[in-house]
């Protein structure tokens, strides 16, 4: 028996090859196959089944790319549907050559359709299950989102409740997880780093587990989780099949010509350079999105009927750019601008600044509004994401993190709009002064920050560091 | 102004991919296109031309497969007709950036429609040609085939002379040449090993260019070249525009059970380990071709409506073999069987071993078979490329190497037929005795031994080392 | 928290590199480090602490290659004295990072100086043990050899129990498993081909761990294994510290005449081709060594003095045996013959051959002998891994497997010696008349095949497909 | 015959290994040998000569390295003296397989101990040469330095003249070029971006080599070329031959703790990032040096006794730059930050930004303070790259570029210090008002505002496409 996984960084999306005798399973497969076929070819052989634990939000699942190149048969859970698969429910069994058999459990709650596989290697034991693909019901720190169905949250996270407690946990303590997402992912927020984990460990050290009925749902009802746009079409997608691709694209070098001319009319330009190198200096109207940020938040701010311009440091960069796309299905990539930033500099053309400062300036700017305005602005501190606008025009501090980040710990004064959330209030931002965009690192900062200069904002920076600096500086903090 | 060369083994077919300021041209691509589209990358240029110097008859070139994913535009020799292309002639010039003119000379003679390309660099000079593409008509050590029109080879092969001596060698001393095909090709048989010329050093070097007219056209007329059956399939596809694959096939691997029921229905087994392993132990009724041989002898033998399975050492090996196939169209690859000859041993079925005899037991059965019949056997020597049957029927040793490779050196007493004509000339060998089969090094010997094998014959064996193993223990030789 | 394994095919050798926050631990590295400082560079840490979980027989540690390097610090257990690394001994802990904990636990019993490295992610918890580096105490499927302490075999089995049932164990179901070796191995014969347990399902799973004291202790003092003589170059290496290499050695390769050269002067030729190809044809006095037995068999057949000359099919065999014979601290690696086997073959040099036999063939020629002789050979029964000589002349089936293989299932008839054994024993085996080898599927009976050519038997065979081959043929089986 | 040419980016250095029947050559190889010695496998040859085409200044010549690791002789013009090569002059001949004649062409004049390799395919022709490697005798499009020799310029750019009229160009039209280097080496200013050419192109479009014996001597006697100071040590390594390192080195991740304390210890910092990136936020004190820019800069701005330190926006970058260093012998390299800009950062440390400006802000700023001046600043026009301080302190356009691209074009009221000469002449730069750095595209210029920011000076700016944005912009521009 074999297994391997295969990571789609960005998503943290973890996907499975497990096989034996010639024959291999692949579980949850990416859009981009050829990591799959690569691993049939090391191990010698042929992919026969594909398993999907749920109808993913957040890709496009690869079920039918991987299909139309292999001839292996799809299987999902049957509460989903008919659709491209065929539905399998608790009890069904799928034998692999000499030792691995496959037994579905139905564990829904993450979605109605959920189900996790339990792997047994046969060759050593027939009744002991070794481990188990638990999709996103249970991670390695964590468990699965349950608020992908409006108005009935109570209901689902009750029954991923008894998921847990009714089909997983009695598994036992040795059996090892295989999850569908690891650190990092937006189909949960407290996720291990760890990517290896077992029942036992996760009973000890996930408090989660360890909570009463009561409790566990009243945690899961009062999570906070964004939805970017884009997952209403993968859903779309991924209930129906996503169409064949055959390859992925290959977006190719622009001239200047060609490049500003598609700009011109309309196109979306990324630029997926470091977000200092962003600060330095951009193409006006282009959107930051680092190649480390492209998964998670290309799906809030991107168009799918626009064609897409990229913009790297390297040639490399842009080709690291297009799976990261293609697997949200962002398929229309007209090209990269040949040379980079220096193409267009060279050209005379214009650029745009976005200063990176220090968290010195911001505290040394956010005392001085303070001695001005003779009190502090009013932090948002209402259950929604909303945010007051401060009551000096001077200077804002824009906090992009996430609203459960915020809450935690943050610098006084700050006002607050989720990064994914800034295209629609952008109205919420004070436009008569300077804006310094603030996150955790600076990274999603500088995404808040391109949006502003592309909606008009003209003095906009990013504070270099933000929240990480901030307290290894020692500022003062408030929380909830 | 960068100039790259993508070198197609086994076919010894060459490409080139030349450029400047952000685009670039492709001349005579091959079908598996990846190797462009990384240059392309690296340079940062998007392929904007792609140029065919003629018709290919021993691949299916690959630019209907480049224009589509890059949008290029095809260009060939006006004498070709209309089709998918755009045709062009004498004069017709192309720029790239600002370095890069090439214009085309139309250089018949290898076929009706060939063209060259003339090189300038016009950063540097505009009216002194720095090298020039000259597809099948001029190569390095050699000059183009000019066997493909029945009937008319004296009239093209003038037409070549011509192309020559008006066309390519008045560009000077100075300019280098690139070539469509390298040392190995089938569109020649004196190419040289050295993958770099000049006009100059051809004209000081080569022969043939120093030839008279009459002389140029007798050599020419009187040249033997061999034609795989599959050439007129690449014609049709040059002609007419291959279909687009999109991605190279991927054959699954496939256990014995599916690779056996297969086999039974039909399929062609092609075994492209080393032939020392073939002749250890081999599938029965599977076709020796080993990787380095595939591309120039599959076109001989395998049926395009068949099936093809393949058998390799590693699932390296069968990768490899991939391109090679579908650069000759041959794209129903239905897999490889998992594990090997291993695989198939272990289930105890049916081997085949071709003993691989040692050069000294050649001579010693030669001269046993000579004292017995009191006479030499009669080599064939006439101008066709027939053989007399030996006079014998105790041993014979089928000498399977080109015709003019036999007729400058062999060893006295052999049967000449040529590889490529075996399966259709089996009738001329001796069904009764031991056969021996012998080319230059004992891999082609391994080809037609299989094919033996396959038409049931029974004592076949191959001589390893051949006749470089002859000259070497100085056998006695005679020749034409 | 990253953990990443480095596998060691052949040996089937784990090592593992675990960290966090900019710092790293290698545990049980090979000599080979580049796979180390790559995955340092991929995580972006420092590599800081080497762990050895006992001093190894079977390769040659990297800790100093590696500490050389890296300025890292090297532990290992107390009980093996003073050397180049730092004692540690039960309740040692070392931090890496915010994460990780690993904590020695003294394991004696594969050797004295045992030791198992407890894994705690304390970002998770403070005291819930996640995972064990076991290093030879435990495998996934199997426990260690307790054969290296002549006369004291009871004594280390008790110790081993202990260090299982005192210290492994009692951590919990819930742990998972990071043993030194997988499927494969010289260091233990049961493992599972499955790469992940823990040490619950080992529990449920793997029979000896249930075992009582009594039980246990017999089996172990009755396991027999074997010990090539290179072992103990391997200890005296480990205890006193490699010598350091700075880079991998690259065989050059050598033309006919200096190749040809060093054979006469005593090298000694490593055929590392598959040993199909090997039986096709081979140099007289080479030895098959395949590069998946290199690692296992080398260490029984070469000389430490004589420089080692290699035959590959590719150059690239040739540079996988490179880091594989390094291991075992093959240095004198004086290059590889250019062009291969191809080369000697077309001087005309001589070559020898060894049939590959079909199953069929080998139970026909059993029966004919058993006819002949009027009974059958007896074949050995003695608990010794001796054999009494057939009784025949005529023909010889030499089973090399392992006794215990032997032992379990055989042909009837077939004259036992471990293929590591046969150079000691080759006057045990009949010279006289026809030997066909013969193991579980024709790899290490290719070695055997060779080593009785080199001593100058004549007509040697070798089955192909061998004891899987019988099976599958249905032939009658015996066992003790 | 095979040729294939090693390029080392950076110096744009060309090396070649040319080889045949085994065996090969290695011309003018790089310290990092393994490219030579993957060829040397891919073609089956053992590298058995060595040749250095003259004592080189620019890099580390890696024949020791190699001789080191193959036992290949090393062969050097004899007018070198005695060292550990062996010495060579007109008319030795060596013969590599069946084809390559290399013959050694004594060509004095950029060194005095300068050689030409004469190469025939003896194959084809036993004395018509088909190239020649040049060294830095003659380039593509340019000839080689003649002011290594203080005071004797005018004798050895006679030499030269010499060399190539007497020695190569009388070798024939057809006879190909392999020079030492390709455009963007430091060892000539006009070489061609083609990597291609003949004797008989060169004499057509280099117009230096129709030049009379007085033209020829007199321009190349008045060409200005700089000499970055590590010229002595490559000088002295060279002709007493570089110790032989094993393997490159591998700097270590290190963390923000061992980075700064190295840092406040003295060593260097060297930021490979992009000059974007350095612009947007950068280490004080750290120098600026992209990839492309380290080989031709380090060696100007490193200490040879300071331990480095690397800082990459990838551990990939960080990689990238090791080989550069190693090839001028910055070989004490302590480490690179692991996390890069953003550990720092996030910990709130100290940055500092250089502002990117567009080329319009420059002219309004020049516009500015002329109308503030009354009159134009003088631009250097002596010969010596001198620079009259600009008589207003208000604002200072440092253009950095070579001396040659300053006469040739230049933005009115530059004043002028060549990059590789700021450190020595930093008085010469006003301390009391905002200095723009401005180069060809901005690259160089952010070396230049590194060494200011380093050196104290506080309001530095980079112009982001300097030149060429300029003319794209269509300013003004004044000229010698």
């Amino acid at each position: 028996m074999f297994l391997e996984t295969v990571k789609s960084e960005g998503l943290s999306h973890l996907s499975y090859v497990i096989g034996d005798g010639g024959t291999a399973a692949v579980i949850d497969p990416r859009r981009d196959i050829e990591a799959y076929l690569d691993i049939a070819d090391q191990q010698s052989v042929r992919i026969s089944h594909i398993f999907e634990t749920h109808r993913n939000e957040d890709y496009v699942i690869g079920s039918q790319e991987l299909a139309a190149r292999t001839g292996a048969t799809v299987y999902h859970g049957r509460a989903a549907g008919a659709s491209y698969w065929q539905g399998v429910g608790d009890g069904d069994c799928f034998t692999l050559g000499k030792s691995v058999r496959l037994c579905v459990l139905e564990t829904p709650g993450h979605t109605l359709d959920s189900i996790s596989l339990v792997l047994y290697d046969v060759s050593w034991s027939e009744d002991t299950p070794v481990g188990v693909f638990t999709g996103d019901a249970l991670f390695i720190g964590d468990v699965g989102r349950t608020d992908f169905y409006p108005g009935r949250r109570d209901e689902v996270s009750n029954m991923l409740y008894d998921s847990l407690h009714e089909k997983l946990l009695p598994l036992g303590d040795h059996v090892l997880l295989y999850p569908a997402h690891g650190a990092g992912s937006v189909c949960g927020s407290g996720m291990a780093k760890r990517e290896f984990s077992s029942i036992g460990y996760e009973l000890r050290s996930n408090s989660l587990l360890s909570n009463s009925r009561q409790e566990f749902v009243k945690q899961k009802v009062n999570e906070h989780h964004y939805q970017p746009g884009y997952f209403r079409r993968m859903e779309k997608l991924n209930q129906e099949g996503a169409p064949v691709l055959g390859a992925l694209p290959r977006p190719p070098a622009l001239g200047l010509g060609r490049f500003g001319k598609l700009l011109e009319d309309g196109a979306q330009l990324v630029d997926v350079r470091e977000p200092v190198a962003y600060g330095g200096a951009s193409i006006p109207g282009s959107l930051s999105l680092p190649l480390d940020l492209l998964a998670g938040f290309a799906g809030y701010f991107l168009d799918y009927e626009k064609p897409i311009l990229l913009l790297g440091a390297t040639v490399d960069q842009v080709r690291q750019a297009v799976p990261l796309l293609v697997r949200m299905d962002y398929v229309k990539l007209a090209g990269y601008l040949a040379g980079g930033l220096s193409t267009w500099a060279k050209a005379a053309r214009p650029l745009q600044r976005i200063p990176l400062v220090h968290v010195d300036e911001v505290q040394q700017r956010l005392s001085r509004r303070q001695q001005e305005a003779g009190e502090p602005v009013t932090a948002d501190t209402t259950l929604a994401d909303s945010a007051s606008a401060p009551s000096s025009d001077a200077y804002t501090l824009l906090d992009v993190r996430r609203i459960d980040e915020y809450r935690s710990k943050r610098l006084r004064g700050a006002l607050h709009i989720y990064v994914g959330d800034l295209p629609e209030r952008l109205d919420d931002v004070p436009r008569n002064g300077t804006i310094t965009t603030f996150c955790g690192s600076g990274r999603r900062a500088m995404i808040a920050a391109s949006l502003l200069k592309r909606a008009g904002f003209e003095r906009v920076e990013n504070n270099l560091g933000s929240m990480s600096a901030a307290s290894s500086a020692g500022l003062q903090m408030e929380s909830d």
